[in-house]
């Protein structure tokens, strides 16, 4: 859900000079349920589901929504990297205009829905198709509605990214996912003073440590097999060397230096459903080029050599089985593929 | 020799739009030279060094010196990290004054000579403690002239840094430091569009990867001692992973994560003369908060940790002897060692 700070109407203003960086998490909190007279009913070709490759909160339901095989039952928009100063566009469509919504800019689905709406154009955001409005872009419960709602829709083997027995230690453990990891890099990186930005360090790094030790010994956030809570670490371990290492002054070290994350995150990324999701180019453009209050240049690193993301990471002999009873995904859905000229590393 | 890029006189403006990045080589270019007659002799207490810690070229003249003992011939004069809106001050020294020369500015030492001094106002300078006035900023010169011209004064034990049987070579290996990393570092920071920020990085990884080729079988760049070549070298690894991989984009990957360069760079830092000459406090304020067109907002990272700069290089196995025949220098000289809350590494 970037624009990340949306309070700020000025177009690559990210930071407030001497404050802390504080996330606006009002969000359209619609839920699509599987229940007899729901507002939003689960429906096969109903919903559109708009992301950005870039953004690490949409990237979450690019994955889960592979994992479970829900393409068929919810297609999705895709916004460039970059922004123009309504936020998000579909510039990399054809004429610019999203294939099945006919709109240029998911702002305009967001004014269909309320035209006073007051708050950040984020993705992700789903889109009632009939009606052209978005239903939710309360981005923490997309992905758990995927899993709990859909689940008529799930394909033959998609794994149980969200296990009842499991539900209360997972919260325990996302939480400061969220509020350290996820969040934290973004308060590292919109710091508005060096003292918010020193405070912002620790945090990050703190609970960075905690993960550490905690994948010393087991192959998966919540043990022997894929959780939402691995989605949700991913999505920004997969950026913290590109981008927040160097952009965001998250520079301890980067997570190659940390060896059970960086171990843990090439075996996520070299799973189906991971690895074929990342754009490292869009991702790169997308943080350089939009937060001008930190990257005036808008200069494009072309750095960091992405190739070791291939390289072998022997988790598999800590055991488990990352889809546990389920199977992979099978390839990319036709059309949704990134390709080597977006990012893909390729081997040595 | 920062200020960078002397011709922009408005402070913190680095990097042209849409152009690479020059440096402005015009020096003033006397010499103090060991002869009959000389404008500049030779003269133990006469002159003044003036540096920064945080400066690379300055950074030069601080190790040969040392190395070559000649602390109590030519005096130091420290200038602060950062920059009032006239370039380098003495902002360190009780009253902001330098304690021999009795300025705020280095700059006023360059106006006492040329009172319209048109140029850059950069360190290393050497300053005619009875005029007043700067009589060289020429930094490749300086420290040549301290090996070839102050060897009255040199320590028992100096090592010979500008050995006159490879003085052809080393200008061979010398040139390709300085246009391509040295300088090739602000090559990239100074970018000022895409295409010439790309190319940039380019010829800077791509001599960096002859260098780690070279160093892979011998010890020092010239073979077994330690030369003028090596110091050249070593005050831009030393910023590297602190500043330039991140600030200056120069990202394709750490210093640290070059086996041959990183080990060599480590041997050097924990040699006398070496390591106890770098202050990363002071040389990441420099960068970070001076250079407001890049960093706007002037907020210094807290990374990497530099406890690796300690740990064992392995290097000793090449063989070779870093003095020759020489000696290591003794103490740093009293009130010139840098302290551990200026950014001294350490041990873990």
């Amino acid at each position: 859900m970037s624009n990340e700070n949306p309070e700020h109407s000025e177009a690559g203003v990210y930071r407030v000079k001497g404050q802390s960086f504080n996330r606006d998490t009002n969000y359209i909190e619609d839920r699509i349920l599987d229940e007899p007279g729901a507002e939003w009913p689960v429906e096969a070709g109903r919903y559109r589901l708009v992301v950005a490759r870039a953004c690490p909160w949409a990237h979450r339901t690019t994955i889960v929504r592979r994992l479970l095989g829900l393409e068929d039952a919810i297609s999705m928009g895709i916004c460039g990297p970059t922004h123009d100063k309504l936020s998000w566009t579909f510039d990399l469509d054809p004429d610019g205009l999203d294939p099945v919504l006919q709109i240029p800019r998911i702002r305009d689905a967001y004014l269909k829905r309320f035209p006073d709406y007051p708050r950040g154009i984020t993705v992700p955001a789903i889109v009632d198709v009939p009606s052209g409005g978005v239903v939710t872009n309360n981005f923490p419960q997309i992905t758990l509605d995927f899993s709990t709602q859909w689940t008529r829709f799930h394909r033959d083997g998609a794994p149980d990214l969200y296990p009842e027995a499991l539900r209360d230690e997972m919260e325990e453990v996302m939480r400061p996912i969220y509020t350290e990891v996820n969040n934290g890099v973004y308060r590292c990186g919109f710091a508005g003073d060096q003292d918010a930005y020193d405070s912002a360090y620790d945090r990050l790094f703190a609970q960075l440590d905690v993960l550490e030790d905690r994948l010393q010994g087991q192959r998966y956030l919540m043990g022997d097999h894929i959780t939402e809570a691995d989605i949700r670490l991913f999505t920004t371990l997969v950026r913290f060397d590109p981008v927040y290492h160097g952009h965001f002054k998250a520079n301890r070290s980067k997570l190659s230096e940390m060896p059970a994350l960086w171990g843990y995150a090439r075996d996520l990324f070299q799973t189906p459903g991971f690895g074929d999701t990342v754009d490292f180019v869009q991702i790169k453009q997308h943080y350089y080029i939009v937060h001008t209050d930190i990257n005036p240049t808008q200069i494009v690193p072309k750095g960091p050599d992405l190739r070791n993301w291939l390289t072998k990471h022997g988790r598999e002999e800590l055991g488990g089985s990352p889809f546990g009873d389920g199977t992979p995904p099978g390839p990319v859905a036709k059309g949704e593929e990134v390709t080597e000229g977006n990012g893909v590393p390729v081997a040595a």
